[in-house]
This record gives C-alpha cells, structure tokens and sequence, in this order.
C-alpha cells in the first residue's frame, strides 16, 4: 500500500467540486463528488433517535445497494426541520439527478451545520448547475472545504494497492470537529474507490473499519443527528472482483482501515479548541467490550481533557474515569503509563517520575495507556484536549 | 417543616468544629462532627470502582449501624494510595475515637480533594487534639467551610418539623463543586437528626431522598472515587420512634427530602465556573428511566452548557442530546420549553419566539423542560454551564 496525491478524485472515474452557495458568508458550503459511471454504494449512520432528513433519505436510496453521486453541504444540518426538510432534501437530490442525468435514487445527500434552522433549500437548487460545472479531478480540495464547519483544516487522504495485478485506489475526505462521539462520530465522510468488489464484502468491510476508526473517536461525547459515511466503489480499476474472506478482501480492507483510522485520527485532532491530540488505550481488559468503555469514558472525561491542556500529570483523574466505567477495575493490578512513562504501578502513583512526565505532557501528542493487567482485550479511543478555545467557539458564537 | 439557622449542630446533642491542619496553606481543611450520645448511622457511597481509603473504612464501620462522630479532610482524596492509605485512615480514626472516648468504628471518615498523592497523615493527627477542643455548637460554620474544595461557597441549611408533639430537627452540610455527576454527585455530604428513628427507616429514607437529590446533579459528568453521604440519628429529640411506612415516617422524610435537595441544588449552582443554574426537567416520558436517562444526557452535554453559558437558545443540540439518550424518542411529538417558553412544538422549531426566548435565558436560572408526549413518568437533573471558568479552575491550577 502507497499514500497517494489528492483525495476523492484519486480512483479512477471521480470527480468533485466546491463551492459557496450563500449558506455561509465567504467560504465553500456546498461539495459534489460523481463517478461516471454508475457505482455500488454502502454507507453507516448515526444511531441517534433524532436524524436529520438528509440522514434518512440517503438511507432509503442505500437499499439500491448502488448511487453515483454525493451531494453535502455545510452551514445548516437539515434536522429538526419537520416536512418541509424532507420536501427540502428531495428537490435537492432530484435537481442534481437531473443534471448530472443520474437516475433518481442514485444522488446520496448528506448535510452538517446547525440544528433546527430551516434549510435555505433554493440557495443550493440554485447553485447546483455551478456545482456540476466545476466537477473535475481537482476539485477534491475544494469539495473537502465546502464539508467544514468549525473544522480548521480540510481533512483528505488517497491510497493505492496492488490487488491481483491491477493497481486499485481508495479516497476519503472527511469534517468532523464537535458534536463528536461514536457511535458515530458527529462527522461526514466521503469515501471513493475504482475496487471492483461485491456488495456485501464492501458492506462488511465499512463496518469492520468504522468500529476501529469513526466508532473510536471522540471530541465532547455529543453524538450527531447527521453523522454519515458513504463509500462508492465503481469498478474501473479492472481488478478481479474481490470476495469476503479472500486474500485481497484482506488487503482492500486493510487499506479501507488504514484510510479510515487516519481520517478518524485527523479529526480528533482538529476537535474544535484542540491543542492536543489524545491516543486512550486500554490494555489487558477481560474483554474488548469492557477496554473500549473505559477507553471511551477516560477520553470524554472532562476532567482527564483538561488536565492534559494543562500538562498535568493527573493519573487520579485517570484512574477515577477508568474505575466510573467498570465494576471489574482492580486498583491492585492497575498500571498507567503517560506518554510511555509509567507514573501508576500496581495502584500506586511513582513520585518520583512526576517531573518527567510533567515534560512529557508538554508534547503536542499524549498517549495515555490504561493497563488492567485483567486479561486479553485491548481497545484505543482517539480525542483531544478541552480548553477555552471549545467554550469560546460553542459559547461565544454570537 | 420550618427552615431554622445553622445546620449540623441545630439538632439537639450535636457539636462540630473546623481547622486547619496544613493541608491547604490558608484555608480549613479538617472537619469534625460530633453527638453527644451514641447515634444511629447510615451512609450512601460512590459507585465507582476506585474507591478511596475512607470510603473502605466507613463502609465496613457502619455495617455496625452506629457512629458518633465524623472526621473529615479537603485537600487529599487519600485515593489511588495503597495499603498506606488505609493505615493513615485507620489511625487517623483511631485517635479521633481516643480524644472523643468513642469505640473504635464509632468514627466514620471522609476525605476530599487530589486523588493519587500520599495523605500527610500526621498532619491530621497531630491537630485532633486542636480539632476536638474547638468542638461546639457555632463550629458548624468552620466545619462546612473545612470541607470545600473548589466550591465558592459552604453549603448548609437545617429544618425542623413536629412529629407527633415534639420538634425533630434536620441539619446538613455538604461540598461538590468538580467532578460531579450520578451515581453519586462528587461530593460529600453530612446529616444530622435529633430524630429517635428506626435503623432500617432511617436506611431507606436516606436511599430515597438521595435518589432525587445528589444522585440528580451533574456538573461534569465524572464520578468521583470519594462521594460519600453520611446521616447521624441521635434520638435527643424525644419523639415517638419513627417506624417505616406511618404518617410520622413521611413527615420526616419529606423534610429530609427537603434538606438533600436544597443540598444537591446548591452544589449543582456551585458548580466548578458555573455562571447559571439549570434545571432539566423532562415529562411524559414512558418511564422513569428514560426520563432520567434523557435528562442526565441533556444535562451533561458540553454543548448544551456551552450555549447556555452563551445564553443562546439553541434548542438542536437539547433535542439531539435526547437523542443520542434514547432510541425510542419521536421527533413529531416532541416540545421543548425554555424558561416557559414553548420554542419547540411537534418537532418544529418557533423561530418567531426566537429573540423572546434569547432575552429569558439572560437569567440566572434556566429551566430546560422536555416534554415527550410519550408516557406519564418525569424526572429532573440539576447542573450548571460550562464556561472558561470550568476549563481555568482545571487546566491552569499549576
């Protein structure tokens, strides 16, 4: 496996564009990423009970098992929006069928921004023939702003591989920055390849990557109405069709990870007010279940996020997350290393390495290991620090 | 029910005193709490699986049913400390129970503040003698103060009721201020009656009225390693023995309903940098635990408090913190109030009562109620915002 230039647009047969629509004052708020030709199409939502009305149309359209197009925009969630949001989204989506003469059912939509705002559905129709107009290899970097909402950087990643002979691509933008917590991430992510590969193996595999990659991250443990991920795989690549449980359905997944943990990772990093990015794992937990809720829990606790934008060596704070969400931790056993110093011995805090690590925190990158020293399962959780720049962008925006 | 002056020494034969041992630099940080007479004790205690030394201890200690003082530290958790954490606890009560002449288990023991640092023990010790001489009716004022941690301010109140010819009298002080959320509030909290109570009826009455009270608050959602609610019974007060399930039994508990509540409000209003009160209140929801749940969500929402604290009305991320709770929730019957005003009605949002809604949220205290239309179980979570304080008083305490 290679990392390659661009994004999206990086499989053979995807183009995309970027542009401003008027959702937004000045930046890009409205992204399109075709395939020429038509393309199989799986996709994961959020679980949230409340879901936006992009949310459940795209839904609806997956059951095809096939789509060519995904339209996004940022600047307004589309939920909460009653009828009119459903009405909103269709006209959308049937619009850009038209234009770009996909069938009905084969345009995706996904949207990101506020909650409960009506949607300024005629400042997208309107832009949509722009939109199409601009598609090109080279508008990848504009469709991956056009997704952003507090986001600072777009986020976007391309591989390839060699599968049976064939040289095969995959691409993915994503935005994420708050509202963030599986499952899922509050997030959208696009991801394309020219694979050729059956339906259900394409399924498997975006659910095996999204529990490892989108399903462990978290910035506020607020999860999203809108959190999407959409994968379209067209075939032009001209490989042998992969099948679950091949060789190369080991390799092409092996790479859908690898595209998927890196996106996920860029968005923890990017949590809005971040100025650490966080790794949690949990070690010798009695089971995966049992490390990922501790991982999980230690990530969101406020107390923990703080103390590490303060570089503060605060195991306790630690150790007290890990003990909230299992009945199981044995304090005894109980190891804690920080940025691979181990400051907690057997339940005991070594004072002695205190000063150390207090440097260590000072990295922009912490690694908090938890080890239960209670069995074989493991799991890690991606998040960042919480500072005043999260309260000022979630409090101060008016 | 009446509201008297004071707090833990109101009852009759109760006294109470607080210093400062050199935990803190300026500040108290050693309380004790004393009955004259052997009283009946009951204790409720943190669910987290890390638990600290005292809470060990006073667990088996009132296995006895029976205590006539309390101890109590700030400054040090005593937690994550080992086999020496629980020497320095056990010799720490044993002195207390010399100096008091009370039996060994007759003290119980509470401590507060950073987990995972040795406990200067003799500290403690070397100031019981101090701690003991001051022991009187007006040292509840010192000894609700030696308990705070981060809180702005101590917390304490007492009442007294009638109960069949004789006045009973229920006093109480407690701390919370940071790592606060169910099962229980980050806190300690001591009670004190004057009350002749049977030990079971004063067992349930406490599990009941915590239940509305400290286990319904949540500043930051971490559960602390230390909560601990202790109740002392001392019967001075001369009135009939107060059986489970008789008139007399729901006239006392209702009044130590009274006292919790106002206790846990108090430490939810207190919270770590808090600028509001909120009250989460949500209705017709189709069980108790689903409202519970919901309201708990809602009220640990970094983004629901970050727009609180920013007085914005943005009614998308209550309603998706719903959400996220619970998997039953329907969008169309779904009305949310905000200080009354009825901004979300069937899942669509007034925007014409926008700016109204904008100006009642300038108040101090907020009142988020959901309404579910769903059922005929309510429950209500109290917190605070989430400000820049929150993140200064955890990020900048070096």
């Amino acid at each position: 496996m290679e990392i390659i230039k661009g994004s999206v647009t990086a499989p053979n047969g995807f183009t995309a564009s970027g542009i401003n629509c008027g959702l937004k004052k000045d930046k890009l708020d409205l992204a399109l990423i075709f395939s020429e030709v038509p393309a199989l199409a799986a996709g994961i939502f959020t679980k949230n009970a409340l879901r936006a009305a992009p949310v459940i149309i795209s839904r609806k359209y997956l059951n095809r098992g096939k789509a060519q197009a995904i339209i996004a925009n940022s600047g307004n969630a589309n939920c909460l929006t009653g009828k009119q949001g459903f009405k909103d989204a269709e006209k959308i989506v049937e619009t850009v069928s038209s234009f770009l003469s996909v069938k009905k059912g084969g345009v995706l939509i996904a949207s990101t921004g506020i909650i409960g705002k009506p949607l300024p559905a005629d400042k997208i129709i309107g832009a949509i023939p722009k939109l199409v107009k601009e598609l090109g290899k080279i508008g990848e970097i504009a469709a991956a702003k056009a997704i952003m909402t507090t986001d600072l950087y777009p986020k976007k990643i391309a591989v390839s591989v060699n599968i049976s002979g064939k040289t095969v691509k995959i691409g993915g933008i994503a935005k994420g920055s708050g509202m963030i917590c599986p499952d899922m991430a509050t997030m959208l992510c696009f991801l394309t390849t020219d694979a050729d590969i059956e339906l259900k193996a394409l399924k498997t595999c975006l659910m095996e990557s999204a529990g490892n990659s989108f399903n462990s991250i978290t910035v506020d443990g607020d999860m999203s109405t809108n959190d999407t991920v959409f994968i379209l795989a067209n075939s032009l690549a001209g490989n042998p069709k992969i099948k679950q449980g091949t060789p190369d359905y080991k390799k092409f997944r092996d790479c859908l990870n690898y595209v998927s943990v890196y996106l996920a990772k860029e968005i923890a990093k990017d949590g809005e007010g971040a100025s650490k990015f966080i790794e949690v794992e949990v070690k010798k937990a009695a089971s995966e279940t049992e490390a990922k809720k501790i991982a999980a829990k230690i990530a969101n606790s406020n107390l923990v996020k703080t103390a590490m934008a303060g570089e503060d060596p605060n195991v306790g704070r630690i150790a007290s997350a890990a003990g909230a969400a299992s009945l199981k931790l044995d304090e005894s056993k109980l190891d804690i290393y920080l940025n691979g110093i181990k400051i907690v011995c057997g339940g005991n805090v070594d004072y002695q390495k205190m000063s150390l690590t207090k440097k260590a925190l000072k990295k922009k990158d912490i690694n908090i290991t938890v080890d239960l020293n209670s069995g074989g399962s493991s799991a890690k959780v991606w998040t960042c620090d919480l500072t005043e720049g999260y309260i000022k962008i979630n409090a101060r925006y008016n």
